[in-house]
């Protein structure tokens, strides 16, 4: 095996095998949440101006780590994709999703550097990595289930989402009509009227907004019981799909009939 | 092909070949999604201001070519509804819930020309148009799945509703013997009364008002639990339908037995 | 036919056939919802005092009404339990549930006859005739299958409304404990801190009582997301019960083996 | 039957037969639901102070019940588990969980004569024992049920609680950004901002914590419309789970071939 080889053998997500491999994966994942909890931490003020320059000193050491990483992976791609080019097999993994969260995920703190501006938003980008865990091999099943799960009936819970906007824009739009002459300074134009909306068909009903008028009331009475609506469809979707993925599952377990031996 | 057979194909929603219709459906479409745009961007009272006049010839605009198109339908009904005449399918095109749709959309514009009075209100029919987005083809297995979903549980999603229609009429006259002694601003009678209970049913819970009284409260948590069965009911309803459907699709696919060759 | 079975034809509540019975059914339909609106126009104090007389000879009327009605179903109870003798059927007449909503909608009105106070709280007890609306043959079908479906799950139901009323009990012990502290005045004692727990649990949120300490809004937090648990939970239960009962009516569609004839 | 095995007999759980033993088990039920008043009753401080004399003595008597009866059962682990030795059979029941909730029932109220410090907070947890509820035999079925349910998709409910976290942690990060700025009083850190987060995803929406800012707003709408898909994925898990159990219970009532009298 030549060294690039056990390069790819220690860095490779899928290779379940070996030890080295797994300890790399399990210090990856513990450095992952160990930048979820510093950027908690940081942003608690009194904590942040105590131990600011240890918050950076760790964000530099993570970011060199998952920059060496993804350097790694970027040397190994050839092995990721071995039906490809040496060229081919990089492109197919830099434009990865995967691929693309690392490199959100470290660019931030290498962009001070070059333009001399204060990034701090766009540093929390670090936070994509979190969507790393799902990697995670103990899961794995479950998640793909779920992932095909959503992926056959995307069609049907794309429609949802359409039915869903639809009603949005026209409860809005007819709140913001009926509420904005009693309540001008809470249904001032129909964009803050669709923040109403959503509170109402999700059911989440923070009470910053509501309306007064006996009309309002009703439209907002029939939103909230379309809500209701709104939560059964995707979910009677979603069962539908479970049991079909079940059942399929069982379907591919061929039965043969125990009298003639032949498959059923 | 007759001119009045191109304009059919032009203007016909079902006919999913030519490139020309294609473009025309992508124009109706991109002219809803302006309008919706327009009325959301009217409701900003100092956008209105500043752009009222070209908000008024975008609206001017959009309503005549929506009227054309509208009168094309009408030519063109003969080859929608071919087994009937000329007055018959014209008749069948008027009263098709579509149809209605867009005249309803295109009216308002014209009603001031012929009444002096300023219906700024119904104006925002258009807004209405944006269910003809429900054409769109992409969607369209899913949408008739759920449409077919709807229509087939039509009944038991009926008693759903009903049986939600008597417990809030309960409820709500209940509370206001219990809570309006107390809180006569918030229960002053039973249809405010009703206001609280669809909150609570639906679980939105705004918060604006609640009940103070132990016996309310008590009262007020029933009817909290009951709605959690109350999205449990069309739910299970739902999936039901949805697996029913997947599963009479399946046995469509007629199976033959292996052994003799004959259909099961 | 006699005079005693043509009453009977008459108000009986199950005969489809004949036209008088189905125009008395309807006169008391309409009856009844004519009721639910007086109650709840009732309940509009200016209405009240304006109307105050009319409503009471409309009260009174009804009632004479709804007595008729119950007395004639008295008298005829031998036709509808045919198997019984005079007493028997009456008796379980008397004691059947539909019966018993009847006597409490009108004893309430002859009260004050007897006994010289005002009832005017029980008098309400007139709504309870709403639920004579489910005798409507239209949703009996549908009305049978979800009546079904609860007796079928009642005992897997029941386990999940224990066990919410378990969570529901350490969680507002829970939390008297660690928010009365700093709370006193929203969370003064279990019972209090009750409609908490069963407001953060079926997700309503009114938002009069909320956690402000860091441990209260961890436990409240939980409690919320198995809120989403417990309404999982019950439309599971409903959701296999809906799909059982469509199954095994498929199944009782007896299928034959089209080879040998023989039943499968 | 020797004196220790009509000990065991008495306390076992799982013994339906005996009338002696269903009489100790209700009268532990019993003591167990009016602990359970008494902690309630125990918070109105009210009622606390005129009576603490007696809810101390009720204590002191249920404990020792308690004790006794975790003694005896110590005492008849042997016969509980058969197959083992004395020892081994007594620390199979020590560490059961049941065992352990028992004992945590118990030891609060004997630690003060040990260390003198008053323990108030940690002496509810004699409500634990209220779990020992589920081993009534009534629900035992549907119990056991529901816990199969719950164990066969483990995995997959895992995933959705995984995802939920995830979700979580990114949308209360955003949000401290976003909204820590206008309104840092309600969003001081990201633990505070947990909190709305964990709110908005349950639907809760108590109120006391909401997005002010145009993106905050767009954002919390994401957010509520996925806290539904969150409804919605364990609901579709269960189904299925619930729909699998009822068809293999099916399966396991063997079908033979009508025709050849073998099984299928």
């Amino acid at each position: 095996m030549t060294f690039k080889h056990k390069i790819f053998n220690l860095v490779d997500e899928n290779n379940k095998g070996s030890l080295p491999n797994r300890a790399f994966n399990l210090f990856i994942v513990f450095l992952i949440l160990l930048n979820v909890a510093a950027i908690v931490l940081e942003s608690f003020s009194r904590i942040k101006s105590t131990y600011s320059q240890e918050f950076y000193f760790f964000e530099i050491f993570s970011v060199v780590i998952f920059t060496i990483e993804y350097l790694l992976r970027v040397y190994t791609a050839d092995f990721k994709y071995p039906g490809k080019t040496k060229i081919g097999s990089i492109g197919t993994f830099l434009s990865s999703p995967l691929a693309i969260i690392d490199l959100l995920a470290i660019l931030p703190t290498y962009l001070p550097l070059i333009i001399p501006i204060d990034l701090r938003f766009i540093r929390i980008l670090r936070l994509l990595r979190i969507t790393r865990l799902f990697k995670i091999n103990r899961y794995s099943n479950s998640l793909k289930l779920i992932g095909e799960v959503f992926k056959d009936k995307r069609s049907d819970l794309g429609v949802t989402i359409f039915i869903t906007f639809i009603l949005l824009v026209i409860a809005s739009t007819l709140m913001y009509y009926i509420e904005g002459q009693v309540q001008p300074d809470k249904f001032p134009n129909i964009i803050a009227s669709f923040w109403w909306a959503v509170a109402t068909l999700t059911t989440v009903g923070y009470g910053d907004v509501y309306p007064i008028t006996g009309l309002g009331q009703f439209i907002s009475g029939i939103i909230a019981l379309l809500g209701i609506g709104l939560v059964a469809l995707p979910t009677g979707i979603l069962s539908s799909a479970f049991i079909e993925k079940i059942n399929s599952k069982k379907k591919a377990d061929v039965e043969k009939c125990p009298t003639c031996g032949k498959d059923l």
